[in-house]
């Protein structure tokens, strides 16, 4: 089965919102043997979208469409959608009920607005949307399906998850054995042409139904292994097993995890925990390592000392030591460490000090060098780092440094 | 003149890899006056690049690609743009240099893959692509123009910002009168629907070249005024004006200036400083007021006091009120905000602490409670919110509620 997805919305093409979507819709996609072959953002016009259908249907079996729902004016995907599939809109019932109780607290938005939202294509498979009022909407053509939903994030992940994979799953899956793997290792410390070269003979000599693919990212490269075919499974393994054996030197993960899910798994297992004090970071890497569900059992806090009277009052770092030494400097990280690990209380704690930029680079010290220390039971380690020239390309190649060197501090522990 | 963008690459369409660029560029596309019409992402694969070339030249007179440029196998882009603008292959001399002189520190890079790098079809126009070893290529097709850049979005900037934009304005704009005016205003405390009824005699009487569109986002309503075509400015600036008369009640900003820029700019003007005390939003807020270059003149830290150790001993919430009041309660996070004010020494204080589940909730709290405070030199004021029932969703709306109440606190005073 295969699969397209199309956005829509202004927004997405003037560069007011980052389309994140679509690659949330494309692993939950695969993750069900769905090929997704091409992803498509067009404007709120009428025949932009429906040349974009078009398209798509002469490429796939499944269009996915996300946005244009509202009860606004600019949202018009709903009446296109009845015209391309030569509907007419009705009132649904179910619909009706739906948001007179989802709204049921706020009489304010029950208004004739919103009373436009239970108008459905006749046409139409409707599917429940339980957070919002637009109506989830499925679309036969033939032997293909359309499904249309909402373009507001935690409405769609919702839909898809709930409403739209189980019943096209239901009614397509069972005939299919096109099985999708991807298996991906998480390589650090070498170029990717070096790499590259290294996996020469490998890539020349691998089964044609697996492909490589690079994916360098803040100083990490993912080696993603995939497969797209019937019951290789075992094969496959084996190849992936052959690939981490060629990279075991460089190799920081064997899953696609972020690095602090991988963080997190290694404390939790240990039963240990950790804080952070961070200057140039501000708040980035805590942020990162409470992200995920269950993060309270290993995350505690931090201290996020961004102006040098933080790092004196709260860390204890001597002014002395700040004025020989510099705020970014090894002298001052050790302590940052020491001293939050102590306070919070936690096994582990990790500090960053550096320059993110524009301004405050020297010569000795230009903009983009973090020194970083990590503070363990074992006793207290710091490395420097020169991550970039671009604020937001060193604060989070900072955090990707910081996490790489917690797992192999663990990992040595463990 | 009108632009697609067309990204490759197989990380996009199995969900490895979300697309920032598209919005990055389109944004950057607008406010050269040039329309961006469609975004297509595609496979690194031969015939699925050269379809969506066809097609998007079929539409638009310029065509951005992104991606697949690296020395490794997967990558491919370069040689089917050789292929389809019916080149070959030549050595650059002046590329080899660059790549030399890149890595005149880690000969390592220098092996023969990256030695690929250096070739280039004989038909481009290679720009430098300064901070890495994919050069940059235009080419040209009748009145049409393509230019490739690399995925990496770091490098992706400073090829637009720096050589495919000026190029490409130098060669087409200067014939052209079309101007593309976004303004946007930005909204709270009013459901959508409602927003548009009260818009209704607006929307109905407004000139047809003027648009309105609405974007609600984490609690916020961004309400974005577009206008295509020649030196409109002055009409279009007073029915912005308008516009923002009838949405007053509800106005939190008239600029699309994200919320945390806003707060920095206030609390600049008034050469104010602040400090967050976090616990659910776990150091989102600290790194979101730190994001942006020259947070420093006005962001001092924070302490993220995620477990409740931690609010004991470096916030001084006392036990027992934990124990009488919980620690998601009006009381603790009043604490939280005045201690963190006074320990870093700031004007303003942030403070949070809330639900963010999935656990933790119960009948009198459910997931998605926040309380939060605000501490200033006229007082502290504290709000309770439910926001939802997805971490993220959360968690950000928790940032979105802290920094529209500081905007509102900041305002009053100024």
């Amino acid at each position: 089965m295969r699969a397209e997805i199309i956005t829509i919305g202004d927004e997405l093409l003037i560069g007011q919102v980052v389309d994140t979507n679509s690659a949330w819709m494309a692993e939950k996609l695969n993750e069900h043997g769905i090929e997704l072959y091409q992803i498509t953002s067009v404007h709120d016009d009428r025949e932009h979208i429906i040349n974009a259908l078009n398209e798509a249907f002469g490429r796939a079996d499944l269009v996915l469409t996300t946005g244009g729902l509202g009860p606004t004016k600019d949202d018009i995907t709903k009446h296109v959608l009845c015209e391309y599939f030569g509907s007419h809109l009705i009132e649904d019932e179910r619909v009706r009920a739906h948001i007179y109780e989802l709204y049921k607290e706020r009489p304010d938005v029950l208004n004739r607005l919103t009373a436009t939202q239970w108008l459905v294509p006749e046409c139409a498979q409707i599917l429940e949307n339980r957070v919002g009022s637009a109506p989830l909407m499925v679309f036969h053509k033939g032997d293909k399906i359309l499904a249309s939903m909402p373009g507001v994030p935690y409405e769609m992940k919702i839909a898809m998850e709930e409403q739209i994979l189980p019943y096209i799953l239901e009614l397509k899956i069972k005939n299919e054995k096109l099985k999708i793997i991807h298996k991906t290792l998480q390589v650090t410390g070498i170029p990717e042409s070096s790499l590259a070269i290294l996996l020469e003979e490998y890539e020349n000599t691998k089964p044609e139904y697996l492909h490589l693919a690079y994916l360098p990212k803040d100083g990490i490269i993912r080696l993603r292994l995939s497969s797209y075919g019937e019951a290789l499974e075992e094969e496959m393994q084996e190849w992936f097993d052959h690939l981490k054996g060629l990279v075991s030197d460089y190799l920081i993960a064997d899953t696609d995890e972020p690095l602090e899910v991988i963080v997190g798994n290694l404390l939790k297992a240990r039963g240990a925990t950790i804080a952070t004090a961070e200057s140039c970071t501000g708040g980035k890497l805590a942020a990162l390592l409470n992200k995920h569900a269950g993060s309270s059992a290993f995350y505690w806090g931090s201290v996020i000392s961004y102006d040098n009277s933080v790092k004196e009052h709260l860390l204890g770092v001597p002014q002395e030591m700040i004025q020989a030494h510099g705020v970014v400097s090894e002298e001052v990280v050790r302590v940052m460490a020491e001293s939050v690990r102590k306070q919070i209380g936690t096994d582990y704690a990790i500090a960053t000090s550096g320059i993110a930029g524009p301004t405050g680079g020297s010569k000795e010290k230009p903009v983009g060098t973090v020194w970083m220390a990590w503070a363990t039971p074992e006793g207290t380690t710091a490395e420097c780092f020169h991550l970039g020239k671009l604020r937001e390309q060193i604060t989070d190649r900072a955090c990707t440094k910081a996490l790489v060197g917690m797992i192999k501090r663990l990992e040595v522990r463990g």
